[in-house]
């Protein structure tokens, strides 16, 4: 039997780890800076592959990822399987009742932002194919098409997460946003699964019609099979699993022996497997059935090891910097934002929403995302496009990803949501307390406050200690809650001070604070005081944290306590 | 770039799909068999590899699992990493602190447990290495060394498996067990990587003795650096990971980065791959600071899609059937059996427990399982054993773990502890009940499980109401627990039925129960009912459980609800 030799798999293992360690460590950077994480990820590839390390150091590049041999299809394997994994997850993530919920607006825009920027972008690629820099030999028709395509898909992780940013996911607004790119993501890939089959069958021409339609015919019907009898038949089936085998090990296995099985039935029909592994996943997680224990597992080691190790590993395969055209570039990005922009807003204008609405409904809808890289990348290997027009097409994927959310910020300008985490800060932690009583805490941390963020002192202290005697702060068990809106504070500010002996809070559980936190919220927004003070009282409720607590030693200690607190939740995705 | 062309794409996809899906339902029915899982999923790759599928139909065989070009690469690919993030979760499963805590009892059950079959088996395999099958050109020293090694390794996960399965884990009996077991596992590996090592750098006695010894060094260099300063900066790290990154994909891939960067380099030295993934897994699981929620993931993730497609992968390998030779099977199970139970006993009553629990201790520690076949497969592959030996060594850890079960059940004769899922049946559950009163449901009930089970119906109706009228069962939150110990039953009989409009049971809160349970237990086992009684208790906390009761139509919606409602947990896994 064919097979690695030692050499191979310590390669493997080691290629495997640094990009892994590379894209998870960029990632969360990307993220530090309110960017999606593909971002980073991306450029883990970009840093690893033969645009920055096979420059300066070739010899290593090519040990680590060779181009020929037993690694290269192991890479490929892996990479394979990570990308399937991914669209499964990223099937289940769809929740196709959201577009009925939402009615007609939402399926308005969600047909304006797919068929304008489709339109639009197939007619500019048909009359003027050389500004996308179109080869000679590819076939106009088609290139038009996957054109169109590619620039009319939409991220919907991306724009899920981008709207939970603002706390917008929940409002009018950002249910129109979500049904529309959830309808957008379906006939997308259906669309782009079309188009990759007509260019399977019919790279040159050559082939004949019959082909084309039976493929289309053979898309459409197992697209709609998956969609209703395979959706059907997956709820049903579910309890079965549910009762009979292993939990969550019978439905972990079962949704990705599913996927796969429709991932392999997609390739094997010509179109690419990921269309089949997303189907599968938009039908399973459309099963009421369907724990959540079971997606968080599947989307935590899917997000955070998967798909960190796909995007990376696109990296490797091109140097952006020699194929970098900054022409092709500002065209493929002009064509993209204004069509989906003007797309999406026009089907909030239909759906008789206010100018200023409609027009952060369009910028809403104008991240392209890992979704276009995707389709980038299949019609590079398709041999559609050339590696000039990919890296043009990755690097407005990402830049339409990374406005999104400022431009919606401006045109609706949203109260921003503050959470415990975003006010915490390592300088305002004391381990512990010197004060002995509940003023004296509360000097003591005050005093700390100002003096770190230059804040007048006797202001902030006679607010606080006005509230407090009013009615005291402390909840019982063991927790203090001092706070005050602060006028001219930009931000929320919240001092942790810990003390092992306990102070007096007058709590109703007649119980000493040992952790007391005060909580310095700006004037102008009320919401964020209530916000940060439920989330610690619900943090607290948990009643092993309080000892967990006492058992930190350090800011950051603390830190992990409070972020790992919390089960896992799905969604909270990479891309 | 060499890559996977969409033909091979669609073979790997279809081949792991299949292969995951047949080892899991056959690793789902070993288990309702009370067998280990291992044995379901190694049974999946003898049908489908060459033993059945491979004689029946050898064209399908080959072309799911081809035994040349990129498929069989791709496969092995998947598989290298498979087995490299199982061994990563069985080092995160053991605990080392488990052995100091247990104190000297399970040190010298662990040292006798390998130290006496590892002798013995070496002296046998030295003195007659013909008995089991040794090939001519293989040096007389290393084969000796193996059958010592893969004979003395025990699998912690299958003993604490057994051990939770008799209600034992937590007893002394069960943690001398267990901590002797995991003692077993950390010296049974890092012998075995120094034989590995020993393998490589001489397999005919050519090298000289200079790399052996730097090998030795590394291997016990490498294993003592992770085990103290590398768990001591892990043990560091961690909360900074949590605090700093998102949660929990941070912890998650921290972990994974870890495991390939050190399976690579214990590759790269010379010895297996798995057995960097093994050291750092336990240097990562003995930290406090490793969140459940990360275990739960990484854990079912492995067990349920890595581990069986591992364990399945093996059977594609090999013959079983031509390979199988009955004396050699017969001579290395009877070596095996009687040395490590032996040795295991010997441990015990030198740390002076009575003779039948050291007995039973020493059939505690026979289970061979998973370690063993990845022993085994490692010298095949170094070509130090031959097939017919391999197929013996495989079907000696399936037989000794299965046999340590039911060994230890005979001379402890522990109390079998009855679960509320052992107890409910499909044809006691009565989705609407007609009766509108108390009285009358608990009639219904009865009849029922007296038909069904030929009770006799008089008496249990007299006990169960005789119990109901002392004192009402109704818990409250529409839940009533009638109950009642009958004499001359086998194990308990839990009826369940619904009632939409609700029966007055007399509750605390005042609220008709909408779900009785009408538990009967054996007179014999008092702690039965208890156990059942506050099982459901429990279970009927959760405020929502009721409704989603409500909605469940038939049997098995009921059962996948009530199964389904715990969170995942760690260690209930694969092997």
């Amino acid at each position: 039997m064919e097979k690695l030799t030692p050499h191979n798999i310590m390669v493997m293992l080691l290629s495997l780890g640094i990009l892994l360690g590379v894209a998870r460590t960029l990632g969360e950077l990307a993220q530090r800076f309110h960017q999606p994480a593909v971002v980073g990820e991306l450029l883990a590839g970009v840093l690893l592959g033969p645009t920055v390390l096979g420059t300066i150091y070739p010899e290593l590049n090519l040990f680590l990822f060779p181009i020929n041999g037993a690694n290269a299809i192991a890479l490929d394997a892996i990479s394979n399987l990570s990308i399937v994994l991914f669209l499964m997850v990223a099937g289940i993530e769809v929740d196709l009742s959201t577009i009925w919920k939402q009615g007609k607006i939402g399926l308005k825009v969600g047909i304006t932002s797919i068929m304008v920027p489709f339109v639009f972008a197939f007619i500019t690629a048909w009359f003027f194919p050389t500004i996308f820099g179109k080869e000679l030999q590819v076939n106009n028709f088609l290139f038009a098409l996957f054109i169109a395509t590619a620039i009319s898909i939409s991220a919907l992780p991306i724009i899920a997460k981008t709207l939970m940013d603002m706390n917008l996911y929940r409002s009018d607004l950002g249910m129109v946003v979500v049904s529309a790119a959830i309808f957008n993501d379906i006939i997308g890939w259906i669309v782009f699964a079309v188009v990759l089959g007509l260019m399977e069958n019919n790279p040159d021409g050559a082939n004949g019609g019959n082909n084309i339609f039976l493929t289309v015919l053979l898309i459409l019907s197992f697209a709609g099979i998956v969609l209703t009898f395979g959706r059907w038949l997956i709820h049903k089936l579910l309890p079965f699993v549910q009762a009979y085998t292993r939990w969550p090990g019978g439905e972990l296995s079962f949704a990705i022996v599913l996927a796969l099985l429709g991932a392999a039935f997609t390739e094997w029909i010509g179109i690419h497997a990921i269309f089949g592994a997303f189907l599968v996943g938009a039908a399973i997680g459309d099963s009421s059935h369907l724990r959540e224990h079971t997606r968080v597992i599947i989307d935590n080691f899917v997000s955070f090891i998967f798909a960190p190790f796909f995007f990376a590993s696109i990296g490797l395969k091109i140097n952006f910097i020699s194929y970098f055209d900054f022409s092709l570039v500002l065209t493929v990005l002009a064509v993209a934002c204004i069509f989906k922009t003007v797309g999406g807003t026009l089907g909030a204008i239909w759906g008789k929403m206010s100018y200023r609405e409609s027009s952060a409904v369009g910028f809403g809808m104008v991240s392209v995302g890992a979704m276009g890289i995707i389709v980038g990348l299949l019609a590079l290997e398709a041999g559609i496009i050339n590696n000039r027009l990919f890296v043009a097409l990755v690097i407005m994927a990402i830049i339409t990803s990374m406005m999104s959310g400022p431009a919606m910020r401006l045109i609706l300008n949203p109260v921003k949501s503050w959470k415990l985490q975003d006010a915490l800060f390592s300088k305002l932690f004391i381990r512990e307390l010197k004060a002995l009583s509940r003023r004296e805490a509360i000097n003591e941390m005050v005093e700390m406050v100002c003096r770190e963020f230059s804040l007048d002192q006797d202001k902030v202290g006679y607010v606080v200690w006005k509230r407090e005697k009013a009615l005291s702060t402390g909840i019982g068990k063991g927790v203090a809650l001092p706070h005050a809106r602060i006028k001219g504070l930009a931000y929320p500010l919240v001092s942790v001070g810990i003390s092992d002996t306990g102070i007096d809070f007058d709590a109703p559980d007649g119980k000493p604070a040992n952790v007391i936190f005060l909580v310095l919220t700006p004037e102008n927004a009320p919401e964020s005081q209530l916000t940060i003070v439920s989330e610690i009282a619900k943090l607290f409720r948990n009643q092993t944290i309080l000892q967990n607590v006492l058992k930190t030693r350090t800011f950051t200690d603390f830190l992990a306590l409070i972020k790992s607190q919390s089960a896992p939740k799905v969604s909270d995705t990479t891309i």
